[in-house]
């Protein structure tokens, strides 16, 4: 089996019972791309027709704001996925920019391949459920997180949520990610840690 | 059939094929309910166990703030839903509150039901899905709403979510689902209309 698939297997194995053969047809369908440091996996505007899988590495989802400052909304590491959903699902343009911000492996998931799994896998509506739900806890959550969690508690969900994220990139992102000035992070770091 | 399930079987043949059997099995474990206006339908920190489906009435969807502020999230009006999905989806303490704005008949879908209709419906993990794609898109487009719009924008925005929501509840809810004041909300409204 091709080695660059054993992560996603076991990521889709959590979901769903995939047996032999079915893996066997879908794997076929996924693509192994290698991205660079700061190169863009999809551009906001543009139809999002792909799931990104990360084998190794670490993407940055983000979209501007009212001002035209980028938001930080996202960082997908190893083993997670990363996709503007609602361009995926509805076809619409993607409010969303992704970006490496290390060099990154990923597995491809085409939208066709996901339709496809839909129909042929026996769990492939679970799977698509599942995949669903997970992308709305983590919109449910970041919501909660604006209007019910001070800057210091998102920062410490922070660190749960992205385990060593402060080591792997630029303060800034952060800062964005928790929707605070760096000033105000610098702040927080200095009080707190 | 029960006329009081018309509605919903229409909502749930829109998003799959459901047959006479089907139905039949499945309808028989929806429960009819009717609330007075003011009455709570769900309490935050009590665990979501069903969704509500309304038939004819309206429900508000609120939580608090970190001042401890109602901030009215979603109003689900006749054929729609309502639930605390997250709650429901995973077991947990429920961040939001669902109140009647008016005298309400809805249709209760327990969340034992939906699990059953994963399992015994041809297309149950296809209607799990939609739903939680439904409630993720409402989750992405608040998400939006909050960075990328203005608040006239978001209150054109309403209106088209929302027909005729205006002439069914007090502004000042108004004002909460749209995050601004109601002093920001009468200075929109005098200018703009």
């Amino acid at each position: 089996m091709n080695s660059k698939l054993s992560k996603i297997q076991i990521a889709i194995k959590s979901l769903i019972e995939i047996n032999d053969e079915e893996w066997g047809y879908y794997s076929a369908m996924f693509n192994i791309r290698h991205y660079n440091k700061k190169e863009v996996l999809l551009q906001s505007g543009k139809i999002c027709d792909r799931i990104f899988f990360i084998n190794k590495g670490l993407l940055r989802i983000f979209f501007l704001d009212k001002e035209g400052n980028e938001s930080t909304f996202y960082f997908s590491q190893e083993n997670d996925f990363a996709v503007d959903y609602e361009s995926f699902i509805n076809h619409t343009s993607s409010n969303y920019t992704i970006e490496a911000m290390e060099n990154t492996q990923v597995v491809h998931m085409s939208y066709k391949m996901v339709l496809d799994g839909y129909k042929k896998l026996r769990y492939g509506e679970k799977l698509g459920r599942l995949l669903a739900e997970k992308y709305f806890i983590i919109f449910s959550r970041k919501i909660q997180n604006i209007y019910t969690k001070t800057p210091y508690e998102r920062y410490k969900l922070m660190d749960l949520q992205f385990p060593n994220i402060r080591q792997r990139v630029p303060q800034h992102y952060i800062a964005s990610y928790l929707n605070i000035s760096s000033v105000h992070l610098s702040r927080l770091i200095n009080k707190r840690y």
